[in-house]
């Protein structure tokens, strides 16, 4: 159902395909949901009760546009100063910030792709140029070609969606240093990882790292993410964002997530060996896997028909994410979920693979 | 303390002034907070029982991109379909939204000044040209030079800030039809006026209305709001906003909000009343006040002197607000309280000229 767009809209916008029409199950739908990278546990109790504490007066007052409370919640955590950190509602609002920030009107993104496809997004509604390299083989950084794109701006998700896979901290070092521009670091997934970039911020005024409570603190409908940078370039990021991007009750809820850290290091920990296991069991199918710093899985059909896959576990009410085009048209995309999840995600394999021998 | 902005941020950012250095009131300060139009009314019980009801799994998962919960709910008290409204981050992110969607860069923005201090912020993120037009004596609307701009979107706060005062729906359907690109409404707060401009959106394509959810349902703390326009207008706004731009326990508690119209219109009533009795007892003061239709007055001083008023009631504990430019410079702009707030008012207003005349 297109309709026309009035010609009193921008005509970057009217090119921009609307959002995808892939709405959440409806309430009560049994569905095993591995198509989204939410964690598969739910938030820290902790975050329950501050849910439960809040008071009317918070919700009657503007809430503090800093968000001094997470910030320094967070600052204590990572061992930075709080104002080093500027809040955002989601990790995808200080994505749009940093665009806003960092690359001008006729300006250039650069970014190695396959990645998240919210950044050709972003550079469209800048009107700027979206220059995408290629990953090199075995999902390497595509270095000399991203620089001589000459960008304002290089986004980087590390780990990678939607191969799972994780660019070392050291070559992203020589990547800033060679830079003029900024390279924001997307570490959305990066509580499954084993190293993160945070360093590279203390080192490179030129870096910022974005970090997301959704996923490694089952924070998804909460909408809270944070940005890591050198104190001048948070400060103008500040300038970018909504005065009051973060509701108090998102402040709230995300100051008590951040603080039980214990909490949500035992679901990293689950998830990670639950990856191991599913990564294994879908070789032993025949499946080849990337190895994965995320807590998803970008597996390789033994038939290479991804949408198959893809269709053929959707009619057994399981969710995975299938990308109709190369080079991951032949894969399917797999949150890793409870045990019980990639147990079921496990049976409807085995289920396709025995249907199509039978035919 | 201002640090020099790296050389990697646009031009058109580093030329953006900070955030207003106006902290919050400390948790415990006792003050009398008149300053941020705020509804001095807590929210519906109804809201609190949608916030204690939040579960896990809502906050685990990420939540309907189209806050379809909350476009029914608003849809069936405004009389209009579902798909006319866009639901966003507070009505800031509509602002913002809108901007991105209609003013091009290179583009114009246009508004009648004095107004919201948003406005020309958004014109200079979208490298856009900011026409500013005094608005005509009473504050009635400067018509033609605004369609002399030939803008790509005309932007008015209808009630206007901080002046309270209302232009007519049949005024504004006289401007939306004599121009070509869109006239935005921004219905901050309307709640509190006699009319509003509902049937515009029905009668002209080019008309978009942001509502929010901040003053009329005492919710600024929660980020609620939004725009009502033609179907395919909101539909091309959909594609510019972010994706996940309204959290999960805010949809449920705006739902709760916007269907206990009961409650919220008696805090309505209660605000006009006050509002009337203020401004009487202002007036026996020596003070001139603008006849208001929003849930404050902008009043001037006897002696021309707003910015000693905000000074000597700040030292009282009381804050106003004051703007330091012509024409507003003689006057202040006081939020209607509860009776008690504005009685502490009025009571540091005759101190005041109690202390002058002694002195």
């Amino acid at each position: 159902m297109k309709t026309m767009a009035p010609k009193f809209v921008r005509p970057h916008v009217r090119a921009l395909d609307g959002p995808a029409p892939d709405p959440p199950p409806a309430a009560g739908e049994r569905v095993i949901k591995l198509n989204s990278n939410e964690n598969p546990f739910p938030p820290s109790p902790k975050v329950m009760q501050a849910i439960q504490n809040v008071e009317p007066e918070m919700l009657r007052r503007y809430p503090d546009p800093t968000a001094r409370a997470f910030r320094e919640a967070a600052a204590n955590v990572l061992g930075v100063g709080p104002e080093m950190i500027l809040a955002g509602n989601g990790a995808d609002d200080l994505l749009a910030v940093a665009a806003r920030t960092f690359v001008a009107s006729g300006g250039t993104l650069a970014v190695p792709q396959p990645t998240y496809a919210l950044y050709p997004v972003l550079a469209a509604l800048n009107d700027a140029k979206f220059v995408s390299v290629d990953w090199e083989k075995n999902w390497s950084l595509p270095v000399e070609p991203l620089l001589d794109a000459k960008p304002d701006a290089i986004f980087l998700a590390n780990p990678n969606t939607p191969s799972a896979t994780f660019v070392q901290p050291s070559k992203l070092a020589e990547l800033a240093a060679a830079f003029a521009g900024l390279l924001l670091i997307d570490e959305t997934y990066v509580d499954f990882a084993d190293a993160n970039c945070l360093d590279l911020v203390r080192e490179f005024s030129n870096v910022i790292v974005i970090r997301s409570m959704s996923v490694g603190y089952s924070l998804a409908g909460l909408r809270f993410g944070f940005a890591v940078g050198q104190a001048e370039v948070v400060e103008e990021m500040a300038k970018v964002k909504d005065a009051f991007n973060c509701d108090a009750v998102a402040i709230a809820a995300a100051c008590a997530a951040v603080e039980d850290q214990e909490y949500a290091s035992r679901t990293w920990q689950q998830v990670r060996a639950e990856r191991q296991r599913l990564a294994v069991e879908l070789e032993q199918l025949g499946w080849s896997v990337l190895p994965s710093q995320a807590n998803f899985l970008l597996a390789t059909c033994p038939d290479g028909r991804g949408r198959d896959a893809y269709l053929g576990l959707k009619e057994q009410g399981i969710l995975v994410r299938h990308f109709d085009k190369s080079p991951l048209s032949d894969k399917i995309r797999i949150s890793v979920g409870t045990s019980q999840e990639n147990n079921a995600l496990l049976g409807g394999i085995k289920a396709l693979a025995a249907a199509e021998k039978a035919a």
